[in-house]
């Protein structure tokens, strides 16, 4: 493969993965972010953005060569923990014994992959570079050195974007013509808060943990950090009755804290400094297509399909992207025009999968989670799974656990979700969910839907 | 009312008329167009964009009292005549009896309104004006006047869009906190051709249809122009079996219009030429929200809600967003933020709708207008609507010859639809499609759903 001259815009997560991958093929690697140097930031992790590392992340880690550098900054969460307004908590494992997914701060995982990264020779990181525009005839992207308050004009064989939800490179995608964009904001925001260590230096919560206060139509979560302390993050509408608009001074958010999250609040003894300090932050999806342009731009991560958080995959969808765009390159050598053309094809419907299951799993995480009956067929989900490994994967383990492509899930899990709709319905279901006949019952259904497929194939 | 200093950015065919109810009510309107003076360009009516004007647009244009204006260049067409490949015709009515769409010139139409517009002495109409931005704060928009080379800063009480799909006053909108927008492109392009008028000086084929040629997967549209002249439109994708990619040369296109279109093609004698010097155009759907800033700014027409052309209606919907706009003026007077915001939430929905209808009627007019069985039910449908008229309105005429709101025309299509599928199931549909246990049993499946819907109030 001819080494090539290649600028990666945007030195995030993916970003910085990515030029670990380019740098490994020998190409000369320029790494560009608008920020000032995020190695040099003092990482507070109780005041940072957490994020939930799962399996499709780790491979896009471990291929690259990362794991040992990254399982340092990652605490395993094994399950869920829902805390009830009454003080009730119920505990929901993820997947089987020993899968986990893993909370890191977004900060320290930041600052890690830019120094892997920057270990290499063939990569140099630049800070405090604006990316304003492309010409696209010859490649040449044209910065703004915020630092030196100078323009730079700079060309490339390959330039990636990287550069997240708002990226200046897909801004450029954007004014071709036919190019298909959208941009949708949910009505619900977020608030960062936290739990400080105990007075013994350790986590006040359980750290195996993904802590969820499930409240109908707003929730909060909790992620712990390596230091002790947990990032509790509230998400709520903006406007309505339970809502932003309505906490407005010390006496409204104390009262709404003691209301619903009377065992949170007393461990929270920043809680009112926080919330009126944090912004609150909007959550936007962006779909886009295509993700490349000719043989000479492509675009990866939250740039090419910011999601909601609510499945934990946007980072993970970002790192299976450069495993996958990894494998094009493999694939077709020096045809980049392919490579980028394969990557869109393969990669935008399972962009559009995961968007769709990160904005469902909302409502199964702030409503659902406190249903009865939400747990209870995931209890016979996951007793089902376990007898018939072959014939049923719950739907948050293809996502997590598993390498399935995001559109595959979708769609199993919409054949799974027809089959327990009419299990969930018999009337018999509380006294006998672990029964056989319940188990017989299930097993028709998935052979019905199993003879279906393949006559339709 | 107090009178306002307001702008329309964008003379267009929504501006335009939109200047004139503003001057009506006493306002002082600057209009501004990115282009010349549109009314010194010479029309060649073959060779311009042809609309079809319904009862929506007219109702926003007579209210306005440009009714008189508008007739002298419209031409009425009762029904689409569709021609097939064997040169077979057949001949559907849009309505009833009397009731029809008009075909008029988007450019003599786009003249005559600014006319009418200009005609009041509390309107001014400024061309080569471009607009570059909007300060929200102050509401002042800059402009280019690209004839003077020179920036001007204008201040106004209050701003409207009409600038069309690429709006720069939405494109300000969209870089606010919590904007939604999309824009999607067909696969689809189109192209524009001409039958000139024949030796007689008149329409080469029936003036008083739209003509159709369904050929599937795309299909040819003619509409008749004043001059005798007939506008065609091929629709049709950009790649694939059938597509513009294919058609390079004057064989390739003379091969393709010979081969399917074998009546129209000894029509057109500029038909090479037409097709290599006319741009193929792109077919793109806009979608944003809010419609409005404030008190200070509104888009309305195709900047706030551009579709695809196949229900005739991105005019017709425009018109409606003017005569809507106009009743919440008289309604709430000087409260421009109450008046904005209630055009949003009214107008947006209805939006949403057409722009779902149009994208179906393409699958309608290429495809199913060939049809027998689609043919058929639309003529129990017909007969069905002139027996029981409160009833069963059809779609078609619910978009085209009323006023209720395009979401309740959705709504109710989609109801007649699935009533309409189970009559076409029956195997007798043939032979007793016109008999007194058809009618019963569409008016029993009639009964069903209000009974549904009254139960569910």
């Amino acid at each position: 493969m001819k080494p090539q001259n290649i600028a990666i815009v945007g030195a995030g997560l993916v970003g910085s993965l990515w030029a670990v991958y380019l740098a490994k093929k020998g190409h000369k690697v320029s790494v560009f972010d608008r920020r000032s140097d995020i190695r040099k930031v003092k990482i507070i992790q109780g005041k940072s953005i957490n994020l939930a590392l799962s399996d499709r992340g780790w491979r896009g880690l471990i291929n690259a060569g990362l794991e040992e550098d990254i399982r340092k900054v990652a605490l395993p969460m094994n399950g869920r923990m829902m805390h009830y307004t009454s003080g009730d908590l119920t505990y929901q494992q993820y997947g089987k014994e020993g899968q986990a997914i893993y909370s890191v701060s977004r900060g320290l995982l930041n600052q890690t992959l830019v120094n892997c990264a920057a270990r290499h020779e063939n990569v140099e990181v630049f800070f405090n570079h604006q990316c304003k525009d492309i010409q696209l005839d010859t490649n040449t992207v044209q910065f703004f050195d915020t630092e030196n308050n100078e323009s730079k004009h700079l060309t490339f064989d390959r330039v990636f974007g990287t550069d997240g939800a708002f990226s200046a490179v897909r801004n450029r995608l954007q004014r071709l013509e036919r190019y298909d964009y959208s941009q949708e904001y949910l009505n619900h925001g977020y608030k960062e808060l936290e739990i400080p260590p105990g007075p013994d230096g350790k986590h006040q919560l359980d750290v195996t943990s993904l802590h969820i206060w499930p409240r109908g139509e707003f929730m909060m979560i909790g992620l712990p950090n390596v230091d002790g302390s947990i990032t509790c993050t509230l998400f709520m509408a903006y406007e309505g009755k339970d809502a932003f608009e309505n906490l407005k001074d010390e006496k409204t958010i104390r009262a709404f804290f003691e209301q619903h999250f009377p065992d949170a609040a007393p461990l929270m003894p920043e809680l009112v400094e926080d919330f009126n300090n944090n912004p609150t932050g909007s959550l936007v999806m962006i779909k886009c297509n295509p993700w490349h342009y000719q043989d000479k731009i492509c675009i990866m991560g939250d740039a090419a399909h910011a999601i909601v958080p609510f499945y934990g995959q946007g980072m993970n969808c970002g790192f299976e992207d450069c495993f996958v765009l990894f494998e094009l390159m493999e694939k077709h050598g020096d045809d980049w025009a392919t490579m980028f053309s394969e990557f869109t094809r393969l990669r935008k419907p399972n962009g559009d999968a995961i968007l769709e299951l990160a904005l469902r799993n909302y409502i199964e995480m702030r409503d659902k989670t406190a249903d009865p009956m939400f747990l209870l067929q995931k209890k016979i989900e996951a007793r089902f799974n376990e007898k018939y490994p072959h014939l049923w994967t719950p739907l948050y383990s293809m996502v997590s656990f598993s390498h399935i492509p995001y559109k595959d899930a979708l769609m199993k899990g919409d054949q799974q979700d027809a089959i327990m709709k009419k299990v969930m319905d018999r009337a018999d279901i509380f006294e006998m969910w672990d029964s056989d006949e319940v188990e017989n019952h299930i097993l028709e259904l998935v052979q019905n839907v199993n003879e279906t497929l393949l006559s339709t194939q």
